[in-house]
């Protein structure tokens, strides 16, 4: 065990000090496709290497290649954090190693996963006697949710909005299910109506899309997909972190009504990845759609397996990281960083806005702004490539319409008000060049 | 970061007791279903707690529910380890935490999988020019074979052996494809005739079943699927790791012609959980069926997403595990620990034949012995409950045909010839009981 000790000595130190370097690394990882490649050795070693090599070739070869997630400059797609206490749950996790194929298998993570992810449940104020678990991210929550839908509904289409996250595409496509993409109101909100109701499986809502953050008409689409039978999901991935505070539950109208919905605290809860909670409304049509225990997984244990709600038979011990974040911020000190982040998030869009020569493209939402530069695509497009090349912030991109529109989203929990000023300054800077 | 440093140095010590002491805690969790739930708070806490209450919590409340599958007397399912480098990689990961949504979001973890996965491919001798990637585990990666195969095929019936793995049953329900289950020969392998071959989408076959450790014949369902112009997918999630043996490549006779073929490292090859291989010979078959990519993904980098291959858009940097264990361990280190568990397992396999009362069911393969007590179902299954009680080892059990049967799986690098011989002692002095 000693080489444990040592080795693991010199891997924590390691972390930390990539923790605390981090404002030192550029955002967006510098090298070129294939780089990374070209360095490392063709064929596997035949003899054993000391732990340090790996750490001494962390730093030669996989830093440069990284983008730095952790960086609290980085603005891309929906940004987010690994934090500590989430970090060292992971050491732990791996080190038991837990495999819970079956209640007996583990019962540590079964129990405490169940336990954990109700007491998000409970702190986003979501109905009680939900029942609740961990898929690794929201396309496979998502893909868990049509497969019910289907499965009890006997049905095999699947109406979104023309705004929801690609998942639901490529979900349905796998599943050889029939999709329907329906249109956008004039606040990038899914339509309830004019469209075809009949024999839909699933209708999935989206509270907070990946381009605009923008809100589907929950309620009125739970009534409408009802009323024909069908099942509605709702994709919270991002956005649901944020009813953790009271001021942001507004977006939750209708969730009440949802018969699956997906929530991933691996975006703005502060967990590393991976770790997507998915709860429903009917566990029992889950476990029917789910649940196939072969002989050699039977037990005569008055207990189930989480497995009988999602596509994997093993599963490791997620639920860990996700009680070490939530004992070691407590709610309240979620809320406090969630809240800032927002606030960020509207002082950035009042100085967007308040700028000649940039425009905001949709109203600022939750941590999200979504801009522009008064100018054509291609000129966007080329500020985006150049600030991303900078190294000092990583900010992404969608279309509205035709049009290419820039993407700024706050969750990091190191990120400060000067990194946000940081960042302004060095968008202005690249575009006045 | 000062807490970082000291809670980091609390867990590891937390780590390194765990597994010094590894052998005094009891294999199978001696906890009665609920038992947990029942310690566990109601509600989530509102206040920040230190991270020691976390580690404390672990000691009282989580380790008594622990099923130790870190155990060297852990002898159910397939036993597994979760080696120390391995182990340390998850920390780093964790630390760096990645989210491979795109190459540009993560170079180093995009190029790293393709790479080590490359790495393990040369170890187990399948064909060069096969692309390989990491899914969670073996039933999404069947799941990701089959949606391939319908995709490509047109077709929708999955055709396997009734010995096959249940995630490919559960796999074809989920996706609402057609099963057909074949019947097995004497050697329970897989009937390559007697069968129809029209209109099937995929054939499965299994290389280490399940319950026996069986080896469908890989080449004859091969030449028989491509005849009938259907996919052939290979399950090796477990025995898989054996080909790193010359003796063992037996059993990859036809694997080379393999649409897609399944290993999975947190089974046989000491990286902790999750990690899933998933190789194809056809990878731009793959591609079609799993690419897309949203606008805000889109990126002007000429490289291209593991999600292009697979369900998930997010993928966590599960190459580093991996990595880690393959450099620490040596090719020749691996091959050692898996040459020594064939040994012990024939060994175990000798004993039980030699002994008055006891038969083996089927012929030992690879590290799992298939037996039983000279006795009744219910003497079988009240033995096994006896010596899982115990704490002292931990057995799981299957049925050939309509009888109860013992499973003794061989796979953790701690197991030692006296483990196999407290084993043997533990299953006699219970069945004398």
């Amino acid at each position: 065990m000693s080489s444990f000790r040592t080795d693991g000595e010199a891997a924590l130190e390691w972390s930390a000090r990539y923790l605390e370097r981090i404002r030192e690394l550029p955002v967006l990882a510098q090298v070129a496709p294939g780089e990374l490649s070209a360095k490392l050795p063709a064929s596997p070693p035949e003899r054993a290497e000391p732990f340090s090599a790996v750490l001494a070739d962390l730093d030669e070869l996989i830093v440069p290649a990284l983008t730095n997630w952790q960086h609290p400059r980085f603005f891309a797609y929906f940004a987010n954090t690994g934090a500590e206490p989430g970090i060292l749950a992971e050491l732990l996790a791996a080190t038991m190693n837990q495999v819970a194929i079956a209640w007996r298998a583990s019962p540590a993570s079964t129990e405490l996963e169940l336990r954990v992810v109700d007491w998000v449940r409970q702190l986003l104020g979501l109905p009680e006697g939900w029942h609740g678990h961990i898929e690794d991210t929201a396309s496979t929550s998502t893909l868990a949710a049509l497969i019910a839908a289907r499965y009890v509904t006997g049905r095999n289409i699947v109406v979104c909005s023309e705004h929801a996250h690609s998942s639901v595409e490529k979900d349905a496509r796998m599943l050889g299910m029939e999709l329907r993409k329906v249109a956008v109101d004039g606040d990038l909100a899914m339509l309830v109506d004019g469209w075809d109701a009949d024999e839909v499986a699933c209708v999935v809502a989206t509270v907070g899309t990946t381009s605009f953050a923008s809100v589907d008409p929950v309620r009125a689409l739970a009534e409408r997909a009802h009323a024909a039978g069908a099942w509605l999901h709702v994709d919270a991935a991002y956005a649901g972190s944020s009813w953790l505070l009271e001021e942001e539950r507004w977006s939750q109208d209708g969730c009440e009504l949802a018969d699956s919905l997906v929530v991933n605290p691996h975006k703005w809860l502060l967990v590393p990845m991976d770790c997507s909670l998915l709860w429903t409304s009917r566990p029992e049509d889950f476990r029917r759609a789910f649940s196939l225990v072969p002989e050699y997984l039977r037990t005569p244990d008055d207990a189930y397996a989480l497995s009988d709600f999602g596509p994997a038979l093993g599963r490791r011990f997620r639920s860990l990281k996700l009680w070490a974040v939530l004992r070691c911020y407590g709610a309240d000190g979620l809320r406090a960083i969630l809240r800032e982040h927002v606030r960020l998030a509207e002082l950035f869009a009042s100085w967007v806005d308040g700028e000649p020569g940039w425009e905001l493209v949709a109203p600022q939402r939750f941590s999200l702004v979504v801009f522009r530069l008064d100018a054509g695509d291609e000129e966007n497009e080329a500020l985006l490539e150049r600030v991303n090349r900078s190294g000092e912030i990583f900010i992404s991109h969608t279309k509205l319409g035709d049009r290419y529109v820039l993407r700024f989203a706050i969750g990091n929990a190191r990120t400060t008000e000067a990194d946000v000023r940081h960042a302004w300054d060095v968008l202005r800077r690249e575009a006045a060049r």
